[in-house]
């Protein structure tokens, strides 16, 4: 267990109870003040550091990094400089920050240093090169197929044998506080032979998790389930934005397109693997057995809490769902040696979302089209209105922590709002 | 039409009538000398030349051409500059290669600003930011229908509607010359229940013609049939490398995955889109009609032969298709239409591959699943043996061209080496 998951260790940097970003968490992220450039910076509290400023002052000598990557407007050359470079910036930030630490504390530097959330632009903190969409919760899939085919046999055949996944677009991948129009596509109405065209009706979310590689491989190297965490720097939250009607009529037999690549919106914090050490835990028992790549010793499942509000433009809002990272099906180490199992190389800054994550129960289920069950079962909302997709006008937020003994390692939100389609 | 386009232009630099990079053509490259570092080309006969070493002899002063653009690793950049600059280059060009023109024939730059093709490694255009790969050619689709489905009902209902398409692994995008190991997976044998894993069995090409874009839009914003060449840089072959028993098992119900990310093969030179405007040509009659943002108007399909060799390990080769890109139903400026409806933002540097490009005839289908008809109809070698789909050892080799009246405006070719699968 690394130092600075000590659940003993505070700051001399005030963390209210239940912010995402005490000392043990120290995610990285980009951020920029008003008209400066945008740089990494680490979350603790409601504050952020700027690296490059503690670098300058002589209080972040760790061997192997690079001034020049603090200076970037994205995370990627950071990142690839490896674990054991990023991993002793966190153990270094950790000591800096600690309570009783007063070479940052009492240094006039805290004053340039030491940032503000609030007045922070916070970007994308990678550039994404490719992005895989997973479908990896047993719950989501069993859903999924209780709804469109048949409960007796909910699973395709190829569901328990493999982690099905699908690749998507990384240029729509955005970071929290976007405004994303309703799509506009083609849509086949019940009972109608030929499609027609107009904003989508069906505007839902996908509650996801995301990881982010850290480390490349060649075009025809594999990476194995053991080397797996090797590659995975962090995660973030991931809200695939879906549109049910246009996927229904597009996705045989090629699988989702346009139905998903409007946009889809990430948490900024990048939380590493080190900070969730402390939540791991068991993953659901795989039975049948899977085909030995895809076999794995230990725990490699979080237990990290997850949720779901629908802000309606009021202000009142509503959490509309409740679920967690452990009821993965198929885990993260298993996603990447499956993805890479035919020589397919990854490069640092890919995205490898999970699929959205339902639990057993209905209030845990990760997407509207599960929570209403079709638009069967509307939702009352705070306002007496209901809803059975998204409207325009509503914000979705998602949220994300582990809970440890009187704190949390979160990730922030993924929030976006949905406006209007666009006319043609 | 352009002034490069003159099919009555020769150049002093000597250009074999089969050449696929006469005057006419000018595309643009990326390549290096050995021990130099790769930079931007263009290609005339069997010959390069350095732009970035033209422009600092002050041959090549084109308003808006940023000199570093010219040093950069990759087209991107270049391309960005857009239409106006990049025409006006290739304009240029063409000037300067002339047969009458002095400036550059008579000069001593020549010595080092015109390159030898052979001594050249040619490197990726293009930084390939997203991928996708559609499914527009109807003879591909009805055989694909007809064999696995129904042949009465071949086509599934959406196919005449939209442009199918999805998203597919940019990272996996290597230039012509690569090497290739065949993947290893999962696949269900024939009356299995359970799937078994070893290197696939049924290693295919798909013959596909993919575009580059050349203008970014932002998130939210759409590109009509009438904007999209203004989006549209230029083109280059694409061998979609197809592992059929991997697809049929995983692909189900999000689209194709594993089967088609281990490597994917283009031609190293962009052919602009100026120098094709002499090949236009109609297109299918599109019936049913298709949804008024999916109109054209005019020629948008292009009459570019198309050619995929076998080449054994002994060195004997067969041409086992011959195709033509004015077989596709759907253009590309449907395509990127119908890519962007929903707001999708594009790239410049982005990869829009056409599918498997199959003719009405046998001898036209582009994919050795169709050639051989799941391996009912093997194709024979020169060499006595035969192929139901591609061997160990094999090289695939695909040429395309447009043919003037005593020149042809060609892609080079896109070649690759099959390999044994990797040990596990």
């Amino acid at each position: 267990m690394s130092k600075a998951n000590d659940p003993s260790l505070r700051s001399w940097v005030e963390v209210a109870p239940d912010s995402d970003f005490p000392i043990q968490n120290l995610p990285f992220g980009i951020g920029a003040r008003p008209g400066d450039s945008p740089r990494p910076l680490v979350a603790i509290g409601d504050k952020a550091l700027d690296l490059a400023a503690l670098q300058h002052a002589g209080l972040l000598d760790v061997p192997g990094l690079r001034a020049d990557v603090l200076h970037m407007p994205r995370l990627n050359e950071f990142i690839a400089l490896g674990k054991a470079v990023t991993g002793a910036v966190r153990e270094r930030l950790s000591e800096l920050l600690r309570h009783d630490n007063a070479e940052l504390r009492d240094n006039d530097l805290c004053n340039t240093a030491l940032l503000e959330q609030k007045n922070l632009t916070m970007q994308m903190p990678v550039r994404v090169g490719d992005y895989t969409d997973f479908y990896s919760s047993i719950d989501h899939a069993t859903n999924v197929g209780t709804m469109f085919r048949d409960p007796d046999n909910a699973l395709l055949p190829n569901w328990k044998h493999l982690p099905v996944g699908y690749h998507g677009r990384a240029s729509s991948i955005v970071v929290s506080g976007a405004e994303i129009h309703r799509p506009t596509g083609q849509q086949l109405p019940a009972g109608a032979e030929t499609p027609v065209f107009g904003p989508s009706k069906l505007f839902d979310f996908e509650l996801e998790v995301a990881f982010v590689t850290g480390k490349a491989t060649a075009l025809g190297e594999r990476v194995s389930v053991a080397q797996a965490e090797d590659h995975i720097f962090g995660l973030v939250l991931f809200n695939d934005l879906s549109a049910r009607d246009i996927q229904k009529w597009e996705y045989v037999p090629l699988g989702p397109f346009l139905a998903k690549n409007f946009g889809s919106v990430i948490s900024p914090w990048i939380v590493t693997l080190e900070a969730l050490e402390p939540f791991r835990t068991e993953g659901y028992t795989q039975d049948p057995p899977v085909l030995p790549y895809l076999r794995y010793d230990g725990k490699m499942n979080y237990d990290l809490k997850l949720e779901v509000d629908l802000v309606l433009p009021d202000g009142q809002s509503k959490t509309v769902c409740q679920s967690n990272f452990k009821y993965m099906y198929w885990n993260m180490c298993q996603q990447l040696a499956h993805q890479t199992v035919n020589g397919c190389n990854i490069n640092v800054g890919d995205l490898y979302a999970s699929g959205t994550i339902s639990g057993p129960e209905a209030s845990s289920f990760g997407s509207m089209l599960e929570l209403s069950w079709r638009g069967t079962k509307p939702i009352p909302m705070p306002d007496g209105s209901e809803r059975k997709f998204v409207n325009d006008g509503d914000q979705i937020v998602m949220r994300g922590w582990g809970a440890g003994e009187g704190y949390r390692v979160g990730f922030g939100e993924s929030r976006c709002t949905v406006l209007p389609a666009r006319e043609l």
